[in-house]
């Protein structure tokens, strides 16, 4: 069965090329191995962030020495790798398959294609957080043919026992939790070239092992086959490459596709407003005044669940299309201002910046809670607290108490950060879809006959994203109905797909 | 500023092109002018279905005296118009007044555009439904500067009363409630032509009007200087014209605009469903079982609506990402064999066709509701239902009770036509959208410079689409935050819009 | 199985007394047959309030002969009773036949307890409202052995056609749509006396059968072994009865059954409000203010329903314990004159007078709804807008507008009377329950031992409460958890019920 | 203003008298000071159990050396108390600024009551849970005029810093966190004796104080003016001491009243069932299956937040009506047998014991989730768990893996006992309900004139339950309408309540 998947796949692939994407951004802020000094500038946003889900199973064992310095060696004598501490593999095989269990979807597309070895020759670098739940992708791309080599795209947010679990199967990991900005290239330096090494295939997050590879060894770089990558900014970053025509590289861009939006943004965020809430500051959340900044997909999953809740909720929008939408799911919609001295807890998504200014934050109650779902930590002027007349208490991890000269008191959360990464987790299904989306698109880009891709971005077609999201019905017993010839035909569609044209994908703020 | 606003969106207008449909209706189809029997190939279907909020207040006086052939004259002397009974204007009148409550947004637009006449000089033939909406907007159009002419769309749908009372104020009307095919063309043909009458624009709701003049006046038709088009049938045969090399008009279509479709489709449906279902059933709807098959917009109206009066839903799907969607909204996704023989209540919102088959139907229980909100009156298989062994009962007006050989009774609602039109309103505000973007749209094509508009098919653009919803937000008290200059340049937008780019648009089944 | 649940039923009855209720209602203002003039009064206030959905069936046929001058014969050639056209028997057996299907509880109480006759050697009088559902019961109490007569405690809530069928299959019914108030103390006169009949037990509903009996034939009542009373209205005169030491026979109430007024309540509400202002106003709901006066069980009904479909819902409250609960459940609790300018629906749920003032009611927007949904005609200060200045517009049945000096329209429901009664439908589901209610109470006080019931009025008691619950979950196919033996001691429960407490009922404002 | 409050109060109390449970327990199982052997029998089960919020602030310094063992000075030189460490007052003292701030309904009776001075010349003895909450009220008291000596109600949930910051302003308090049973009783009883202090008032959580002092200083237990209890547990044995007619005390069980039944059931089960399961299992709710088992207050608030999340939700009951309100609610009843093999989730809310079974656990799928927030640990059978064939891996505080012989793995929360304790938190809100009612409780025992209390256990009457309802309502900023003279007498109402007559109580399983 799979075999056809696959193949029905491929014939169907006919990734679109997007347009450019306007950006500032100076090409020439590519990071650059220089020291700690440089440490913010030089490694992409995304590389500090940390999902909270991380760190909490990870030890802080008093060992200081650096792992750089230790000489390793796995249970089968191999020494190719670089971790904190090898033996806290077993531990981290329990995390492994814990994860696995609610990754059925990637473990069944391991099973189906395990025969074919789709990935056999393969030789894949990859640069991810390395958590239980990107072990199961690392593990089913091995299985799958290919030959790994892994690092951390973020200094922080390693679980050591899960590297330790991999470096004991034999995958090359280089990577531990508080890496040094050095440690960082030197880690992604080692997965790039080692001897008998040429990778084929970059599997990224960030974009920092891509611009490594491309900066450092352009002509290991020239013989990728096909980049695949996760992030925002990764993506960014590679369309800038090809607007300035220095990417010859074919490139898969997995953040946009409609799954793995969807589940980033409207269903996530449906649960994880409620639970970053919770954990920092046991808000009672029945009869809350709450404004919601911003309804898109993240602000209309924010404003489900707290409504849900049983809180009271406004919506501030810039946008008339989202503010009718905000009107008929029954909130008011009102300026910021309006509500200001009511509000019991701000939250914004808007991806703009200075939604929540200084003079809103002075006219804010008493005890009333501020944070950011949306997606920069600029969406709440921050800085703008940073006065000597305030004084600032950390009364828990990620809530800081801002307190004005009169004894007001605002809570604070994650600084400002996005309070879903900083102060929740995100569920091991939604991580599965980006999983699986991942293996597919190494998958195509790997098998794709010559010409099929150019050194171009490349969308995420239909019909892999409806494959994405089949394979993960099952973890809802959710039963397919499949077309008829003839509803086939009356539909002109193909009975197996793709269900929505090409052209359909996610958009911000629809 | 009115002035400017229109300054504004005409500056911005760049209208899409949008690929041809696939279609295989036959362009020979077109209506010709035959007799009764072949009334129901010749006029489009939209043409015999009907609002029965429109049927709602109309009379059905014993006068059987056919229009065509009276004279009446009305209070100013003037006899250029054909309507049932000039005598009802002033209830009619009413009625339109009651309509203008809830429909400030054209209100406002009248206002602000009253003294700059946009319409000056444009010479409007139009051929909708006539109600009191309908008449709303045609005297916005005449208060900006137009002359209008107007017939109706559908035999069925006029209001005698609006009728009239449009005739009052000058406005010529060829239309009454109860048309026979004749009095259809016939009406067209009067609006078109007559003496010292050069139309020079046309708002068509089908497309009857447009193919008339394409046909019998194509000197005429050729002058015209743009088309505005309304429904789903009217602009897939305006996109078979423009493919076949034949469209030498510029034409819009207003119905995929995002505003629109949201509320036709989403919210509309979430209200009707219940409507629907209680005036033609009175179901109570606390703890029944019901499958809704399809999880687009419409359906998730539907689930919703249920669910939050305490309906236990079930949703059948074929594309894995609404599935997804209906698994985390709280459904079960299920195929319709495993819940037929336990649901009350079955309801279709598919646009495909036999999605309920005779031998489903034959598995129902006992006293279970069958309906259709969906796209075409194919979805449920009706058509099996009429075999002898099953005996039709008519209970009340849309309902029957189709009755097997051993008493068991399937309750279907309109014959598996539009639940929501037969059976339910469309509520004023929603009709007050759809008419807001047609004025709008007039007005861009009468006012465009000369080689803005081709002679192709257009849609709306998001600007004007985000004007029509922020006119409407003063309905619901909603007050729009604007950016700031920094923040605009921050995001790379207008402050003014449009916030969605112009490529995004409704999705069929997002 | 049946025997022994009535035997059951039987053993665990152990009626609560009440206290009476002060009242400052008159005794003295007892009807009396009088005439035209004093109708009003003389008819209790339920007599002439009527259910839309009998109604709805029942024709207008054009014959005005009076039934009490016409003779007619059943089939069988009886001549006992007396209707308005036993012609329409046909059309009304197939009404009670769709009844039937809806009312599974009772009919399945009718199969179980059919060959035990329990009630063989009862003659019942009933006077009710004369329904298809009413018809079921009838016809149950027939099967399980009783001698019924019966006639209509509503002047114009009969459907003629079922009150025919009810003739034809032999219960002598003296009832039509439409009598005068001679004609309605005429029927029930018939009812309780011709040769050879001595009535032994009663179904009232509203009290006026029982208060005749009492005063027109003493020597009758006294033999009376029980009455089931139904309504507020007949509940409180029999407390009175019983305060004042006048109440001779055992009386039932169950009116006051926890199943019952959850199910008239709060499940009943949730549903009707949605359907009586759509059926009357066509509103959309979406985005719609609202402010809903009282948040006990048929405010949080309305709540619940309105919040579900997209409104913005206020409450007010004078109870501090529902106010907190409004809260809780998201709802801001406001004074009304908060929100009078800003509300577009307002909807009464108190029980109280007055709720809504003509200051208020001037202080309304244009084209705001408002209606009652609470226990009386007086909640809005209707009569306050019975002045000269402003002029009244019947729109549609039960629709009124009230039209200021300045044009401005407040949009009137029903008059101020229940808006769920006049406009909307009561499920036959709810009706079944009442029925089922009516028929073991009156199996349990005419199988009572010599001395278990006093001259007093009684409610239900628990066990049997939870049976009437337990004969519906079939329609639900909801399946009930046993208690195991070692379960049932650890709580202290017999395994059967009750599960609750004698003391556990329903209270208002809870 | 608030004089007259009182006053008001004072005169409308009647305390009903409360009939006495049957409940098996032995009286003789009254604790005694034995020893660490017999702990877990000694000492009542609420005084082990942890509010996890209480233990999350509190250290586990090293310092092991017993408070007994250690002489410490408060700043004002002071020793008559027994805390961890008074050096922690400060830290203490910012808990309960923080928690004052939502605590504003019992600070702002503080504030109207302080002049007054109601409690002037009491003498209290406290003995609950010691948390910064807790602080608030003791402050309050002793605002009041009270003089208060206080210890824990339990061995673990002490906060220590603030039982030092309460030593620091005077209060005698003897508690700390990890008592050993002698300590336990040793505190109290420091707290009952010592030279010149002769209490004449009581409040107790778990009625261990109580039952020391009956049984260790009977001349002193007579001579208290009343009791304020806290518990059901301690309500119970207060039944139990009235029932053998040696309840010499008038007794208020504050456990009962509505608001707090509300708040404790309903509404905090709604919050806390999310956040139990998020901190636990990080699982996500959208598409879960889950089966509730019990559908009273607490089964309905667990329902209500699943559901609202995306979870599919079944219901078990034994009561037919509350399956009958489930059916309406929109959720399937079923048998756990039906369901097991297909549930993701467990939740027991039943009060029962043995609701699943060992076989229903072995039947359960690979992954899912069980849990109980019921009231007792004994809902769910884990004593059944505990076999040689299956292994117990705990892998976070509170989640035991319990992993069958074929590799299946049940995920078991807080073993069996309360989620919402144990592994979520109790709102601040919430606790200042208790609060707010256990001071007026106090207030008025103390200052009721003789007679007006009997030596029995009275429940909070209404208009006090109405009146703390009213002092929260200010945290909604919510405003309550008054009656008019008109409509107060129209309702037979005071103006100023009860709105609820005093026989409304909360009633479990309604």
């Amino acid at each position: 069965l799979y075999n056809w998947e696959v193949k029905c796949i491929s014939l169907v692939f006919s990734f679109q090329q997007i347009q450019f994407v306007e950006d500032k951004q100076e090409f020439s802020r590519f990071p650059t191995k220089t020291g700690r000094r440089s440490l913010s500038r030089s490694i992409s946003q995304s590389s500090t962030d940390s999902y909270s889900s991380a760190a909490s199973y990870t030890d802080s064992s008093d060992d200081e020495t650096s792992p750089r310095d230790k000489t390793q060696v796995n249970s089968k004598g191999g020494t190719d790798f670089c971790v904190k501490n090898i033996k806290q593999a077993e531990f981290g095989r329990r995390e492994i398959e814990i994860a696995e269990q609610d990754m059925s979807a990637l473990i069944s597309l391991r099973k189906r294609a395990q025969s074919e070895k789709p990935l056999a020759g393969a030789k894949i670098v990859g640069c991810t957080h390395i958590t239980a739940q990107t072990a199961v992708l690392i593990e089913t791309l091995v299985a799958l043919g290919a030959q790994c080599r892994w690092t951390a795209c973020n200094i922080y947010s390693t679980q050591n026992e899960v590297a330790a679990a991999l470096t004991e199967t034999g995958v090359a990991v280089f990577a531990w939790k508080g890496e040094s900005e050095d440690d960082f290239w030197w880690c992604i330096d080692r997965c790039v070239t080692t001897e008998g090494w040429q990778p084929n295939m970059i599997l990224d997050d960030g974009g920092d092992l891509t611009h490594w590879m491309y900066k450092k060894y352009p002509n290991v770089f020239k013989k990728i086959r096909g980049i695949v990558e996760e992030s925002v900014t990764g993506v960014h970053r590679l369309y800038q490459l090809s607007k300035a025509g220095k990417l010859c590289v074919p490139a898969m861009n997995v953040n946009d596709s409609v799954t793995k939006q969807k589940f980033d943004n409207l269903y996530c965020c449906r649960e994880s407003i409620l639970d970053g809430l919770k954990r920092t500051t046991d808000v009672m959340f029945g009869g809350k005044q709450v404004v919601v900044c911003g309804y898109g997909e993240v602000g209309k999953g924010c404003c489900a669940a707290l409504k849900a809740l049983g809180a009271i909720v406004y919506v501030t929008e810039i946008d008339p299309i989202c503010a009718l939408q905000a009107c008929m799911d029954g909130f008011r919609v009102v300026k910021l201002n309006e509500v200001i001295r009511l509000v019991d807890i701000i939250i914004t998504c808007t991806g703009n910046k200075n939604v929540v200014t200084r003079d809103q934050l002075d006219r804010m109650k008493n005890g009333s809670i501020v944070c950011n779902m949306g997606h920069s930590n600029t969406e709440i002027d921050v800085a703008s607290l940073r006065t000597p007349e305030l004084t600032w208490e950390r009364v828990r991890s990620q809530v800081d108490h801002v307190i004005w000269p009169d004894g007001k008191r605002v809570i604070l959360l994650a600084e400002g950060r996005l309070l879903n990464l900083s102060c929740s987790t995100v569920p091991t299904f939604v991580l599965s879809i980006t999983a699986t989306t991942q293996a597919l698109a190494l998958i195509e880009l790997y098998n794709a006959p010559e010409g099929r891709y150019k050194q171009d971005v490349y969308l995420l077609p239909k019909k892999m994203d409806e494959y994405v999201a089949s394979l993960h019905l099952a973890t809802f017993d959710a039963h397919l109905t499949e077309l008829s010839d003839e509803q086939a035909k009356y539909l002109g569609l193909n009975k197996n797909g793709p269900f929505k044209p090409n052209y359909y994908r996610y958009k911000p703020r629809s």
